[in-house]
């Protein structure tokens, strides 16, 4: 394997540890806990992993442990930091005993279920230790929710002597890792299931949970090159950019990118939906800022837009809800229509609401929303190009303007969509350290017998030295919710909240940005210069933990 | 203005410079010069420029030197250093002699010929070094060519008491630097013009400009962000990332990001049309790397593509080609025929083999090809989406494999363009290095009274303090090309070579590549570790100049 310099370089990095994991260490028991709402349901779909303590660790005496062997898994999307998690998880079983073993399941959960792993040696962990991406066993979005999954998982388990499971994933993952808990709690199997908080989202947080690793690096790479594309901005000073960033169930990169940056714009889905914003409003807001700068001579800015947009938006959604049903219902006679007439044939069958905005969107969109269909019939909405649709409408727009004479200015577009560049960047210093903190904090909540628990590592943005280790139960981040129809126990998804400290931040200084050209290059990720460029936390912890 | 903390660290980074340059320094004057090629006809345009001897600055006895003030032009597409370039610049103007002053045109050769300027001093200089942009005092894309243009800036270049003016741009910018040169040695206007080497794209080289600035900078960059996409490319293991690189005029960007990513494809434009490539040879090149990789069970991998590819397809070429003479001669026909008859007309219309491979593109593009003209009624070659008409073609013919049992696999792709991303960039080490060099050089070519010289700095792959810094006679560089119809001197443009020791070293390995995944992922530009990290040139320097 060819490697980079930095790859070579980087490899000896160790990363930081907190304190108390440094030597032996014990358990600290705190109260018993509640789920965050739905208490009693909650309690009785999880009547073993209801209602546990929260841990943490602190130094203890020497003792020994029992030899075990521990399997992990990848779940989901990549995130900046993976293999960090492992290889914590490596140096703590192999601390606690150099006879256990760690086996790795290939390509997700579905390596549980169909038996597919591999024995993850020293000489393996050393070649993937601070590195990016998932490929040391491949990730994987088979959900395990069924029990004839776990029962295939148990064979295995049972089969290689494997005592506990690590799912690395994010909310939907670490509710199914608390589900399989619970399940072999019921069953007495003697396997414990253990999560880590993973996703670039940022969605997967709360009170015990202070951010999911792969955030921090993930923000960063595209805060470098959104930062790169505002130098060019504002040295052709010609183009708006539209910059479309990955993110569909929630604003939070979009957010600390904006934070970082210092953008013209960003649009925040969950103000959209919460302000019962249009598509048109939205638009015109855009319009506006791009016409008073305009109006100030600078035909150039940035525009931040978060992947799931179009999904926040109320009108929007109930849009694609009535094409879904409509198209369900009459994909036939659709299909029968003459490609040219399919558009008037659309807008006469929606009701006016809705017929309207159709007949509003620009025509590549219109076409995607009632021909892009997934295998069930749904409008693929990740395939919209949300940027390439906002700057088509508010070019319109300033046309109209222009016309009527509120508008002087030039209007041309650049788009751009992050995402693939992000997820699997080699991790920075921070999530190098936190996510080697989660790995090996995993090990010591197996040692001493936890299980429904995902790994917390909180104080994260004081040095990794006073960083506080531990674990909380997953039941206490569960809430009741609709899916697919029916209610479940899931993990509360963590939005953008309008009254968090991040948001209120960005909020107080927009305009100030919409105006002015106040843009930040916050450059690329550094590795090996000094602490405050190389070891600060995203904004958005800063802000959120100041408080 | 807000400052990230890598600005703020950056800021306080000196650059390199040659041994020579650090103390007093003397002219080593070479042998005359030839022209490329063209000797007789550059030799009769440029009678006062031409046959001048290549220069060498040498440590040398300290002196005196008149007071004198500079102009500087930053000319065309944005490319990391040119900050440096000015502050090299400005400290050798003002070590020669405090009194000197720099003035900065603004928004680049339209600022000579408008009379917008502004005094470049101390404080503004300290605020841009390393930093990337052109933000300092704006690019522009006015070409100096004519004669009143000339005398315009003369006015303002006389008023200001400017000595001598610094052009820094790319072939095209330093051909008209060269002429400015020779027609105000010519009117004995005793104003000397200097260019400087720039170009992210990295055609501006030869036997004595190692190579233009900018490309360093901009090809880690994007190679940062290919080796991301690469690493999430081989953990999710299930998409083609067809990945457009800027660059339309020579393919050195994708090459050299193609050394050190190590993808599985990557199409060099000049390989393209020596050897006659069509379209169809391009694709099925592509696809059959697919259908490869997808028999070894890979269903997943990274294509590199030159923004630049389709106008080195000769047949791309030809169609085009007639397309414009036809549209422009039957315009107003064509614009009556009904949009859903438009494609059959055109196919009716054009020669055989061009009607072919216009009927073999797919929809989007063919309408683009025939739509979307720029005002002289040309294709916008440049708006054409290469990454998505390939994966799409390339997507059709593996159909077509899948039919004749020739192909088995899954093929799903994903697109990216980069060029905003890198182009404005805060310069690497080595561009940071190399642009203060050249500028610094700058001010000694003006200090010894010099004219149609480019700065020069060469020897850079060892450590810059061995670098040689110099003067080259742009006429040096110089043939005849016909351009718009008409025979011009220009300096010749460097394409990829087929037999230079970068595309060599490349095709020597791409078979490898192609079929293993031996990606290689280089991670961010680094300014503060270890030598062998921050300090490389580009692999394409250090192969050209093994030799």
């Amino acid at each position: 394997m060819t490697k980079s310099a930095l790859q070579i370089a980087r490899a000896a990095y160790q990363p930081k540890l907190p304190k108390a994991l440094k030597g032996a260490v014990k358990v600290q028991e705190g109260e018993p806990t509640q789920s965050v709402a739905d208490q009693e349901e909650i309690k009785k779909l999880f009547p073993n992993t209801y209602g546990m303590p929260l841990i943490k660790f602190v130094e203890g005496e020497e003792k020994e442990y029992a030899p075990m062997n521990v399997g992990v898994i990848l779940s989901g999307g990549q995130a900046p930091g993976g293999h960090n998690v492992i290889s914590g998880l490596f140096d703590g079983v192999k601390k606690l005993n150099p006879a256990n073993k760690l086996y790795g399941f290939i390509l997700g959960p579905g390596g549980l279920v169909d038996h597919k792993y591999m024995e993850l040696t020293a000489d393996i962990i050393d070649e993937y230790r601070n590195t990016g991406g998932f490929d040391i066993i491949g990730s994987g979005r088979t959900k395990l929710e069924k029990e004839d999954q776990f029962e295939k998982g148990y064979e295995i388990l049972k089969e290689l002597g494997i005592k506990a499971l690590v799912i690395i994933g994010g909310d939907d993952s670490n509710t199914n890792a608390c589900v399989l808990a619970e399940y072999y709690a019921a069953k007495n199997y003697g396997i414990q299931v253990i999560g880590c908080p993973k996703t670039i989202d940022g969605d997967l947080k709360n009170d015990m949970i202070e951010t999911s690793f792969g955030f921090d690096t993930a923000c960063k790479t595209y805060a470098e090159v959104i930062g790169n594309i505002q130098r060019d901005c504002n040295s052709a000073r010609k183009y708006w950019h539209f910059i479309k960033l990955m993110g569909r169930s929630a604003s939070h990169i979009a957010l600390e990118c904006a934070l970082q940056v210092q953008p013209n714009v960003c649009i925040i889905s969950e103000e959209v939906e919460t302000k019962n914003m249009s598509l048109d409003d939205v638009v015109t807001y855009i319009a506006q800022v791009v016409a008073d700068r305009a109006a100030a001579g600078n035909n150039f800015g940035t525009v931040l837009i978060p992947e799931g947009l179009i999904e926040f938006i109320p009108a929007m959604k109930r849009l694609i809800a009535e094409l879904n049903d409509f198209l369900a219902a009459n994909g036939e006679e659709f299909n029968n229509i003459k490609r040219s007439k399919q558009r008037e044939y659309i807008i006469s069958k929606l009701t006016p609401e809705n017929a309207a905005i159709y007949a509003s969107l620009p025509e590549g969109v219109a076409r995607q929303l009632s021909l892009d269909r997934d295998p069930h019939g749904n409008v693929q909405v990740s395939l919209i190009e949300t940027e390439k649709l906002l700057s088509e409408m508010v070019a319109t727009k300033l046309a109209a303007w222009k016309e009527e004479g509120k508008y002087v200015g030039k209007f041309a577009a650049q788009h751009h969509f992050f995402g693939y560049e992000g997820r699997c960047a080699a991790p920075s210093n921070f999530d190098a350290d936190y996510c080697y903190s989660l790995g090996y904090t995993a090990s010591m909540l197996i040692a001493n017998g936890k299980t429904g628990y995902m790994s917390s590592v909180r104080n994260t943005t004081a040095p990794a030295a006073e960083w506080i280790a531990g674990g909380v139960p997953i039941t206490m981040m569960m809430n009741m919710e609709r899916r697919h129809g029916e209610m479940k126990p899931v993990i509360q998804k963590a939005l953008v909240k309008l009254d968090g400290a991040p948001f209120k931040a960005f909020a107080a200084q927009r305009e100030t940005w919409a105006k002015e050209t106040a843009y930040v290059y916050p450059g690329p990720i550094q590795y090996f210069g000094p602490t405050e460029v190389c070891d600060q936390p995203t904004k958005t912890l800063q802000l959120e933990q100041a408080k």
